[in-house]
């Protein structure tokens, strides 16, 4: 079968044939079969609204363009900066991590596959002078992202990067500059158009979480070296997979399936715990993804549901010595996720040594591979023991393809998710209230009344500051 | 009053007057006083156990050599590897990213304090070759740290780095590696001894995610140029902060009892998010301590009791593009804590530009740190007008000295919060289960029957494999 060279779900952990209580009984699991069968049903009929869907399918020409401009890129700078926070940072970054040397910015230049990558999601004025105590304005080109072109973080970015561009290099600077943005609305496509700015586009209907696999995510990656075709071409392959209707034939269904089950039951928390530092900021990623696709007030007929699972962040074996107590002993309130490898790309010897002392000498003759294997396995079974519900996903190996199919896995994961729950996963309504506040303390025109109502807020009561 | 120079804590945002039927009422907290009280009384009484909190008074002497070493390594090495994992890595890489330039390894030598800084807290195989890949090993020095000397993980890094450096450097090659241990038991010491590697002692008492204030974490600190010194000055000061019995003047104590009653109420979700990047890894160190310290399956009388609160690490503004949108609309379950500053250590003006967009323009003029502050404001807002709880806590400055008190501060929040919860809040008796299992699996002597359990699981159903 076609999963099976991409990845691997493995969800025994899950049921209570293995873990008791906690677990899910067969028969459960069967009793949500035919609602499993309806959102189904409802993937295929919404699909031609989830544009980002065909973002495996429909590139090609886009895809030409973006090698081009990255070799461009690779060739003429040394520094390659992202202006973009939440949907248009954690993918860029993720896929990086995933895919190229670990160290990669700290590679000699001629050991590297092309710019060095900083991703610029944060407007602490201490990193804004740290990245340019780095960097040389003089080597550097700039994609800024905003499918709206109204995030005020990269805006403001923005801003500070022209101005400091136009200084340093006066005529030419704004060639420097690369547009991510929506085709026909907002600031950045009219700013992009009167400084004639090279201009990617962020296709109708993808939204920013949902973006990593369109130019957002994809420029990027090509600037550094990634096969970006071969991205695609996991992701597409996992499309086939994940249009099967039955959730026993689409680990990304059942996935989902068990993870409603799981909330439904009380596990508020999804725990994602990568056991290999390439997929460490794949857990940021799919943070987003999974916490504001679900997280919602409304369901789909607007009653009241206040519901989502809240993603943490883990890393194997590190957070073994940091959470792994916690998850063992506390509370029955969680699903952690393993998400491993079959094969690494390359291999570690541990060698013989302090031959009289036991304690020590047994790892040698070992490989770093086989310890950090045993542990994974050793705390699904930990796990396991003390009645914790997990599963795994594996990668027969970190590659372009296997990635993409990956994205592309929690993608449709996530969607379904959301039709089980019965709720929008595309829209995030809850932020607009931030947004505002924030614009309004920064005197943007239009916000007056939500000015009064700050400072109409009712005062601090001083018994309570310490 | 000393506090408010080192930091404050504001919970309006707690309490039911701000945020309703969600938040604490006055008198609900009064009828926790004498829990309170008791708790209170019972950290005086232990403090003797405690030894980590006499660490910002006993050590003047050892900051002393820890300072010469540091002066030694930094003078002799362009490169400090720290091997260790847990509480002997998350402490280094928070003070470090707290008090360093953030792109710290990426200057030129001569703009930084210290010798580089690399804390390898995995034992992925990549990771090794990808350090080896960026490290001069003739100009570097490493710092094994593990107290028990038992740590699989650790031990296993420190062979390939004794193996290493015997083959490159010969004879001399033990100089390269100071060891970080228990004065008298384990194997690490028993090493040291034979090899006569600079040697610092944890101190009696003190575990892992309570030893940052003792050579575990001041040496790798010293070794970047960091005063040490003030660190533990600022500790000190909390101390006497900290030693007051009445909540209402003890911010942590104050902070432990909020989250306590949040808890009861069944908020099983702390989430930590500072509005700096300079705290971004402050949150790691903490999501271990209150993770592993409140992580108990038993109370102190032996009962069942599966208590503990999951930390959560989120970095403002960043995260508002992630994972907000499930903070203000998602389940009442989690206690937000915001970390914040009075005043970031540089500042950065976001240039006037775009004036015919003034949904852009209106940035123009302001700071980014008006805009990082604006958006905090707004995010605490909008989480207090959507019912959700959330205190804050401000340094005035990111600062040796406040970065020794906040440290401090949570470890003496968390102790307290152990007592409240009646737990012991030293101990991690959950991880031994996932310990055996790995050195059954790797062939360790004396696990011969954890290795038949092993053998003996139950076969997986191949049903539930996708």
């Amino acid at each position: 079968m076609e999963t099976q060279t991409l990845l691997r779900i493995d969800f025994n952990n899950m049921m209570a044939e293995a873990i008791g209580e906690h677990g899910i009984t067969e028969e459960e699991l069967a009793s949500y079969l035919p609602m499993a069968k309806t959102a189904a049903r409802a993937m295929v009929e919404k699909r031609p609204s989830m544009k980002w869907r065909e973002l495996p399918h429909n590139q090609a020409e886009v895809v030409k363009q973006l090698n081009e401009c990255a070799e461009y890129v690779r060739g003429n700078f040394d520094d390659f900066v992202v202006l973009g926070i939440g949907g248009s940072a954690l993918g860029p970054i993720a896929v990086q991590q995933a895919l190229n040397h670990l160290h990669y910015n700290d590679l000699p230049k001629e050991k590297r596959n092309g710019s060095r990558l900083f991703v610029e999601d944060n407007v602490d004025p201490e990193r804004m002078n740290a990245l340019l105590d780095v960097i040389d304005l003089e080597r550097a080109a700039f994609n800024v992202i905003t499918k709206s072109g109204s995030t005020s973080e990269t805006m403001a970015q923005l801003l500070i990067v022209f101005d400091l561009l136009k200084e340093r290099l006066g005529g030419d600077y704004a060639s420097r500059i690369i547009a991510t943005t929506d085709e026909h609305k907002g600031n950045l496509i009219k700013i992009a158009g009167e400084y004639n700015l090279k201009t990617f586009h962020v296709p109708d209907g993808v939204g920013g979480r949902f973006s990593e696999l369109c130019p957002v995510g994809l420029l990027a990656a090509a600037v550094c070296g990634i096969d970006i075709s071969a991205l695609l071409k996991g992701a597409a392959r996992m499309d086939e997979v994940c249009s099967e209707p039955d959730v026993y034939r689409n680990g990304a269904y059942m996935a989902a399936l068990l993870q409603y089950i799981s909330m439904k039951r009380g596990k508020n928390i999804s725990v994602m715990m990568p056991y290999a530092d390439s997929l460490k900021y794949m857990s940021d990623w799919y943070a987003q993804l999974w916490a504001e696709s679900l997280g919602k007030r409304f369901d789909l007929s607007g009653k009241d549901v206040f519901v989502g699972q809240t993603p943490v962040k883990a890393l194997g074996v590190t957070d073994q010595h940091s959470q792994v107590q916690l998850y063992v002993e506390g509370p029955f309130d969680k699903v952690v996720t393993f998400l491993g490898v079959d094969e690494y790309r390359s291999t570690y010897a541990i060698p013989r040594g302090f031959e009289h002392i036991p304690d020590v000498s047994f790892l040698g003759g070992h490989t770093l591979n086989e310890l950090i294997k045993a542990e994974q396995e050793a705390t699904e079974y930990a796990l396991m023991r003390a009645g914790r519900p997990s599963f795994s996903i594996t990668l027969p190996k970190v590659t372009p393809e296997t990635i993409g199919a990956l994205l592309y896995f929690f993608e449709v994961m996530t969607a379904f998710a959301g039709e089980l729950l019965s709720i929008n996963a595309f829209d995030q309504p809850g932020v607009e209230g931030g947004k505002q506040a924030t614009y309004a303390l920064l005197g943007k025109p239009g916000f007056d009344e939500k000015r009064e109502e700050l400072k109409n807020a009712p005062a601090k009561n001083p018994r309570y500051i310490i």
